[in-house]
C-alpha cells in the first residue's frame, strides 16, 4: 500500500463511462468533465505558512470527483491507482 | 447529490439565452459575457494562510453570475450542473 | 440588481467619446487609455490572508477610470453594466 | 482633478527630450530608459496583507523619474496626466 | 555521502522495469508514471516564512514513489542517486 | 541628484573592459557576467508584509557587482547612473 | 575578495571532469548534473517576510553540489568564481 504525503490522496479510478449507483453520469460536451474515483489512503495534510497543518476534508471509501488530466497513475498489485493533490478534488458524491 | 470542498460551490446553470424573472439579459458583444446559475451546494470556505476558514458569502438557491469557461461540468439524474470557485463568480442578482 | 462579491464593483460604463462635466476627454495615443464609469454597487471587500475584510475605497455614484478590457460586461433591464475588480480601478474623478 | 486610488499617484508627464532645471538629460542608448515627471495627486497607499496600510514615499510637487510603458495616460482639461503605481517609480529628483 | 540542504532528500533509483518485493508494477500508459527509489539522506527540512523548520516527513531507508522528470542525478562510488524536493514525492510504499 | 525609492540604489557603472583596483577582471566565456559599479545613492529599503522596512545591507561608496541586463540608465551632469533593485546586486568586492 | 549580499554564496568551481578525494564522479546522462564547488564566502542569510534573516546553512570550506547553469561568474586575480543562491546548492559532500 501507498501511504500519501501532505496534501495527497490515493484514489482508485473509477472508469468515466462506468454509470455509479448514485446515478451520476459525465456529459459529452466540450467542457473539462470531471473523473469519479474512490479514496484508499489519505496524507498527513497540507502545511500552512503559518506551520498548521490541515487534515484533508476527506476519509478513505469517500466517492469523489477530480479534474481530468490531474494525479499519477501507479499500480499495485495489478490494481491502477491515482495519487492526487487535494486541490484536483472537486468534490464528494454523497 | 454532491458536496463540494473548500471554496467550491455547485451551481444550476440558466441557459444564457434564457431571460430571468429579474429581466436580465446578456449582452451579444466582443467583451467576456457572464454566465447565471443557481447555486445548489457550498462547500465550507477557503482556507486562508493563517489556518482560518472562510465562509463562502453565498447560500442555497441565490441566483449568480460567473465567468464564462470556468468551472468542471457534471451531469445527476441527467441534470447538468457546473462546479465553481468562488473567485469565479462575480456577483449575485438580488 | 446585482450585488457584487468579495473586492468587486458594479460600474455603469460612460462611453470614452463622450465629454463628462469635469472636462475629462481621453486622449487618442498608442498607450492603454482608461475608460470612466459610475459605481453602482460595492462588494464586502478584499479579504486579507490575515482573515481581515478590507472594504472597498469606493461608494455608489463615485465617477472612476478604469482600466479598458478589464471587466465583465453584463446587462440589466437593458442598461450596460461593468463588474470590475477594485484593483482595475484607476482613480476616482473628483 | 482625479483622486488615485491604493498605491497609485498622478503624474505630469515631462517630455523626455527636455533638459529639466536639475539638468539631467536622458541619454540615448538601447536599455530601457526612464521618463520624467511631477507628481500632482497620492493615493492612500499600499495594503499590506496584514491589514497595514502604508503611505506613498512621495508627495505632491516631486520631481520623479518612472519606467518607460508604464501606468495609464489620461487628458485632464487638455492637460495629459499618466497614473502609475509607486513600484514603477524609481526615484525622485533632489 | 551527500548531505541534502533544506527541503532535499538523497534518494536511491530503482529501475522502474524493476518489480519490488511489495508487488508494485508500473503501468505502461500516457500519463506520467512515478518512479520508486529508497531514501539514503534527509535534509534539515522546509523553512517556512514564519522562521519555523518543518522536518522531512520521511526517514532513511523508506521505499518511495517520486515524479519522473524530477530532481538532479549524481553518482557516488558507482552508484547513482538523485536528490529530490520533499514536493517531488508523491507517497511512500508501506 | 536622485533619491531612490524602496529597495532601489543609484549606481556609477564602471565599463566591464576596465581592471579595478582590487584586480578583478570578468571572464569572457557564455555564462551571465557580472558589472561593477559605485554605490552613489541607497533607498530606505525593502518594506516586508509585516510593515518592516529592512535597510538595503549597501553603503554609498561600496564597490559592487550586479548582474548585468538589469536596471535603468539614466544620465545626470553628464555622467551615466543606473537604478538597480537590491536583489539585482550580487556582493561587494572587499 | 567578494562578500555576497543576502542568500548567496561564493564558490570555487571545481571542473566537473575531475574526481575528487572523496570519489564522487558526475555520471553522463541525459538528466541534469550538478558540478560541484567549494565554498569561500557566505553571503548574512535569507530574509523571512517575518523580518527574520537565516542564516545560510554552509560555511567556507563546504564542498557542496549545484544546480548546472545557476549562478554568475567572476574572475578574481585570475581564480575563477561563481555567485550562487543558497536554493541553487543540492547538498554537501561530506
Amino acid at each position: 500500500m501507498i501511504r500519501p504525503l501532505g496534501d495527497r490522496v490515493v484514489v482508485k479510478q473509477v472508469p468515466s463511462e462506468e454509470v455509479t449507483k448514485s446515478g451520476i453520469v459525465l456529459p459529452d460536451t466540450a467542457k473539462e468533465k470531471p473523473q469519479q474515483g474512490e479514496v484508499v489512503a489519505v496524507g498527513s495534510g497540507r502545511l500552512l505558512d503559518s506551520g498548521q497543518r490541515v487534515a484533508i476534508d476527506l476519509k478513505v471509501g469517500d466517492k469523489i470527483l477530480f479534474s481530468k488530466y490531474s494525479g499519477n497513475e501507479v499500480k499495485i498489485d495489478d490494481v491502477e491507482y491515482l495519487i492526487l493533490r487535494e486541490m484536483d478534488i472537486l468534490g464528494i458524491i454523497v
